[in-house]
């Protein structure tokens, strides 16, 4: 429909996730009334992301050396794991400052339908780690979801033998939410999980 | 927040238009798990839009050449100009086959809230063509909206003394819209603009 390049630029912006048709038009046109310095920087970053960033050799945490920033980091509890689904779970949970300890990056969460079973993620790569560190204990923390609950229910599966301490994140009323607004299964899991008022 | 060149691209992402700080995350981290042979791609294509994408030097339209495949096209009438704001309305028109003449693009419409005057837009080198060129009708294509019609009136008065048939596209009814839901200014225009049933 449009000249050579601008409808491969289309196509390829569209090809990115949350970009529709119309958004990767959009996007297309305003790049090319954009300053090429601008367009230039965006097309080094892409490039230089795909240069730089590995995944730690430990974690799989998002890394630009072959070990991540708390992987390196000695302050950092070697005897508590917290396991999540992807790099932006670290990030969330690095920004409430309360865990101390370190990660492990799954990759991704157990979903029959999308073809993604245990050995597609870095379970094998957990086990290898809790055989040789000093871990006490394995915090949960995949995505409550279907795909997340799975996970979790297999890890806490796999795990059980090893003797450590495997916890999940707490399930509840989120803080600022309505109690009327909250879904039956929420509801359902903060009755389960009350604890003694202080 | 994230490692170095994760946050960069997530800060050129987030520039983009229609891509709020969540999409550009969401995109940056597609684009972290990708085949690094389809990030290539898409900065090369940014690359090579920049370098090959000019403007058509008659009707500023989008071209790889220096003249856009209308304007060298000795088919399309010589005769005709439509006037439109953007590369992408010439697409929209073009896909209609209804027009034969060729283009002229202002690159834009008068908007003086957004600092954009007549001397922004290719409005002298409308002029110059006209005197040049054995055009014998313009037709002003521009948006139905206020910046588009505060052009059109411009044009209008610009062209009234050259003599030229100065026309704009109907206003009324879009086809397949129910008459009910129409706003009062399209209805009155349909009004206004009503022809002779055949």
């Amino acid at each position: 429909m449009y000249e050579g390049v601008v409808q491969d630029l289309i196509d390829e912006l569209g090809r990115l996730p949350g970009v529709g048709p119309k958004s990767a038009q959009r996007i297309a046109f305003h790049l090319l009334q954009a300053d090429p310095v601008d367009v230039k920087r965006l097309a080094d970053v892409l490039i230089e992301v795909k240069e730089k960033v590995k995944f730690c050799s430990i974690c799989f945490n998002v890394s630009e050396d072959d070990q991540c920033r708390i992987c390196r980091d000695p302050r950092r509890e070697q005897s508590l794991i917290c396991v999540v689904e992807e790099y932006k779970d670290v990030v969330a949970i690095e920004r409430t400052r309360e865990f101390r300890g370190r990660y492990h990056v799954l990759g991704g969460a157990i979903s029959p339908i999308d073809g993604i079973g245990p050995e597609q993620l870095h379970i094998r790569e957990l086990l290898m780690r809790l055989g040789d560190e000093a871990v006490t204990e394995v915090i949960l923390a995949t995505d409550p979801n279907l795909e997340g609950e799975a996970t979790a229910t297999y890890l806490t599966r796999m795990l059980g033998p090893l003797g450590l301490r495997v916890t999940r994140l707490a399930s509840g009323l989120p803080v600022g939410g309505d109690l009327e607004y909250a879904d039956e299964v929420t509801l359902g899991r903060a009755f389960a999980g009350r604890q003694a008022a202080t």
